[in-house]
C-alpha cells in the first residue's frame, strides 16, 4: 500500500505547513545564518537561575501532583493568579471564564475547533498572524481580510466587508485581531478603535477574538500601559474571547497560556481541551505559578521592555544606515517585529535564496495575508538575535537587496 | 448577549465531557475517599531524585534551547531515541515516521482530525478507552462496537460488523484498538489475533489504529515480552497507525508521546499539530530524553512491573476475601486495570451515589460502551493507590455492593 490519499479527512487534504515553521527548519540547518525569521524571545532573558531553584524544589517529591495528570481547566491556583494578572490589566473574571492552555496556540485551536465550521467566515487583519491562519484553515472555515491603518484594523473596510459578506449571504462568526505590537506589523491598535470595534460588534452581533501575547512588552519611550488596555477590559456584553501568554515573558518551552471567554464558551473550550491533550503540562504549570507567586514574573517585565527596545533601537538606526530611506516601516512601540517594505517592487520570498546566499533569513509577507498580497514586504524579528548580530544581519540584508536590485536591473536590460 | 448556542460550531454542539475526567473532579473534592477511578499511575513511583538531577543540569542555562520553541517533530535526538525504543519492540521506522506528541491523547485527536470525516465509521473495541471515544466524537464520526472475547476483538464479529457497515453504504476508515492490557478490560490480544487482525485491515482496506501506553508493564507472573509484541512490528503493508507514551513509565506531568505512522500520514500529523500547539513542552522531551540516554527508564521498567504487579494481587486478594465468586472479572496480566461485572445485575452508574457515601469511586462501564451498553460493570484501577488503601476501597465497595442489593430487594418487596 503506497497511496494513503484516499484516507485523509477532507481538513487533512487542505492543511499546509507555516510558512514560519518551514523557515525554522531551514534556518535549523545553517548555523551561521542571521535569523530575523522566527519570532523567539531571546534566551539569556530567561530567569535560568530562578527556574532551577523552582523546579528543585517542586521535584523534592513531597507533593506527587506536580508530575500527575491535572486537571483540564489548569493547575487552579494557576487559574486564580491568571485572574489577578487579568484585574491588572483591567478585566473582573473568574475561574468559570479562564482555561490554562498549551500554548496560545492551542488557544486558537480551540477558538477554531469550538466556534468555526467549515465555510464558516472569520475576518482578520490583513496581515495576520500565521498561527492564527493555520488553526482556523484546519477547521476549514473562510478567512476574509480586513486592511490595516497606522492605528490598526481600518473601520471603514471592516464595515463594508461586513456589508458586501452579508449580501454573498455568508456567516460571519468572529474577528480575529492582534491589537498590541500586531504580528507581523508591531502595529498598535489605537483606544478610540479599539472601543469602536466593541461597539461594531455588538451591532454586528460577531465576536471579537483578541490574542494579546505581547502587551507586557511596551517600550517605554514611545508607549504605556494605557495604549495596551485589551478590548476585553471594556466588553460590557461579552464579545471578546481573550488569549494571552507566558512565551515571551518567562519562556516559551514551558507551554502555558490562557484563554479568557463568557464561561458557556470557556466550558465548550474545556470540553475540546480534554480530548485534544487532557491537560496542560503539570509541572510546567506549576513552575509558572512560582514564577507568578514569588515575584519572578513582575520583577522580569520592566527588564524585558528595556531589552527588547535597545534591540528594536539597533534594528532601526542599522536599517536607517544600510538603507537611507529606501526602506520603508511603522517604528514598532513594542513587542518583536519590524514590518518593512522593501524597495523597487522587490518580491520578498523570490530573494529568500539570495538572502540565505549572503546569511541572513526573513519571513516573506506573503505568509501573513489572506488574500495573496503583501509580496514586497518582509517581517523582521529582532527579538532573538543579539545587538552585534542584529547588526551583521541587517548589513547582510541590505547587500541581498542590493544584489536583488541589480539583477532586476540588469535582467530588465537583457529583456530590453 | 447571554446566549452563545448560535455561535458554536456543529462539532462543539456535540461535545461531551469526559465520564473519567468528571470523575477526577468530584473525587478531588472529597479527599477521604478511596479513588479507583482514574488510570493515574501512582507518584511514588516516579524518579523524583534523578529528574530533580536532570532539571538542574538542563537549566544551567548553557543551551538556550531548552525552554525555546522547537520543532514541531519533536526534540530530534528524543525522536531518535524512540525510534531506538520501537527497535526494541521489534519494529524498524525513522524519523520521518515518527512524532513526538503532547500525550497520547493529542495523538488520538491527530488521528481523529487527519483521517475521520464526520460520518465515517471508526471501528472500536467494546469496551474502549474514553478519551478516543471522545477524540473521535470531537470530529463527529461515527464509532461503531466490536464485542471481546478473552483474547481481545472478536474476528468474527468485526467481520460483520465490517460487512453490515458495507450494506449500508458506510465508509469504514480505521479500526481502534488497545492490545495490551486494554483500557478498561486489561484484556490482552492474542498473538494469533493480532496477525489475523493485520491481515484482514489488509485485505478490507483499513488501518489500525494500535494504541499501546501499558505495553512495558506486563506482569512478570502471567506474561512476557512476547506476548505484548507490537502488530506494527509485523505490519508489511503500511496498515498501523502506532501510539505509545511515557506517561505510565516516566510521568504523566511530562506531556510527552508519541505516533509512529506511515511517512505520508506523519507528515500530515505534523502539519495538524503545528496548528494545534506548535510543538510538545520543551523541557519536558529533553528530561524524557535524558531518562533514556541515562537508562533511568530502563532502570524503572522491571520495577514497575513488579511494583504494580504487587498491587494487582493485592486487589485481586481482597476482592476474592470481599466477594468469593459474586464479582468476575478476567486476571489482569498487566496495566493499571481490572474489570469486574457486578452482582445481581446491579447498575454501576446508579450505585455511584452509595459508593461514594461509602467512601470509593470506580468508572461505571457504560462510559466505555459506544453502543450504551457495560451498565453492570466497573473499571477499578488499582495503580494509584497504595495497598493499605486498595484494601480498605475493596471493602468500601463490598459494602456498597451489598447496600445496593439490600436496597433492590427491600424494593422488590415493596413493589410486590
Amino acid at each position: 500500500m503506497t497511496n494513503y490519499d484516499a484516507f485523509f479527512s477532507r481538513a487533512a487534504e487542505k492543511m499546509k505547513e507555516s510558512a514560519i515553521r518551514k523557515m525554522g527548519t531551514l534556518v535549523a540547518q545553517r548555523r551561521d545564518i542571521v535569523s530575523f525569521a522566527p519570532g523567539y524571545p531571546a534566551p539569556d532573558t530567561f530567569a535560568w537561575a530562578e527556574f532551577q531553584e523552582i523546579s528543585r524544589d517542586l521535584l523534592s517529591g513531597r507533593d506527587g501532583a506536580v508530575l500527575q495528570y491535572g486537571p483540564t481547566r489548569g493547575y487552579r491556583p494557576l487559574v486564580e493568579c491568571i485572574a489577578a494578572i487579568m484585574q491588572k490589566r483591567g478585566a473582573d473574571t473568574t475561574p468559570e471564564r479562564l482555561l490554562v492552555t498549551t500554548g496560545s496556540q492551542q488557544g486558537l485551536d480551540l477558538v477554531a475547533r469550538v466556534l468555526l465550521d467549515p465555510d464558516d467566515v472569520i475576518l482578520v487583519e490583513l496581515p495576520t498572524y500565521t498561527g492564527a491562519i493555520t488553526a482556523f484553515r484546519n477547521v476549514q472555515a473562510t478567512m476574509v481580510g480586513v486592511r490595516q491603518e497606522a492605528d490598526g484594523i481600518s473601520l471603514e473596510h471592516l464595515e463594508d466587508t461586513w456589508q458586501r459578506l452579508r449580501r454573498e449571504g455568508r456567516r460571519i462568526r468572529a474577528l480575529y485581531v492582534v491589537p498590541n505590537f500586531q504580528n507581523p506589523t508591531g502595529l498598535l491598535i489605537g483606544l478610540e478603535k479599539r472601543r469602536a470595534l466593541l461597539e461594531w460588534a455588538d451591532r454586528r452581533d460577531i465576536l471579537i477574538v483578541e490574542d494579546d501575547p505581547y502587551r507586557d512588552l511596551y517600550f517605554e519611550d514611545s508607549a504605556s500601559e494605557a495604549d495596551v488596555r485589551p478590548m476585553r477590559s471594556d466588553d460590557e456584553n461579552g464579545r471578546v474571547i481573550y488569549l494571552s501568554s507566558f512565551s515571551k515573558t518567562l519562556a516559551p518551552g514551558y507551554r502555558v497560556a490562557w484563554i479568557d471567554a463568557p464561561a458557556p464558551i470557556a466550558a465548550k473550550f474545556e470540553v475540546a481541551k480534554q480530548a485534544a491533550d487532557l491537560c496542560a503540562g503539570t509541572l510546567d504549570q506549576r513552575v509558572v505559578y512560582e514564577a507568578c507567586r514569588q515575584g519572578l514574573l513582575d520583577r522580569q517585565l520592566p527588564i524585558l521592555r528595556a531589552y527588547y527596545q535597545q534591540k528594536r533601537d539597533t534594528m532601526v538606526a542599522a536599517l536607517r544606515e544600510a538603507f537611507g530611506t529606501t526602506l520603508q516601516w511603522p517604528e514598532p512601540r513594542g513587542g518583536f517585529f519590524l514590518w518593512a517594505t522593501l524597495p523597487n517592487g522587490i518580491d520578498a520570498d523570490a530573494m529568500i535564496p539570495r538572502a540565505i546566499e549572503h546569511g541572513v533569513i526573513y519571513v516573506a509577507g506573503e505568509a501573513f495575508f489572506v488574500d495573496g498580497s503583501g509580496a514586497g514586504c518582509v517581517r523582521l524579528s529582532f527579538s532573538a538575535p543579539s545587538v552585534d548580530r542584529i547588526r551583521e544581519g541587517v548589513k547582510r540584508l541590505a547587500a541581498a537587496v542590493q544584489g536583488e536590485i541589480a539583477a532586476s536591473v540588469s535582467r530588465s536590460r537583457t529583456t530590453a
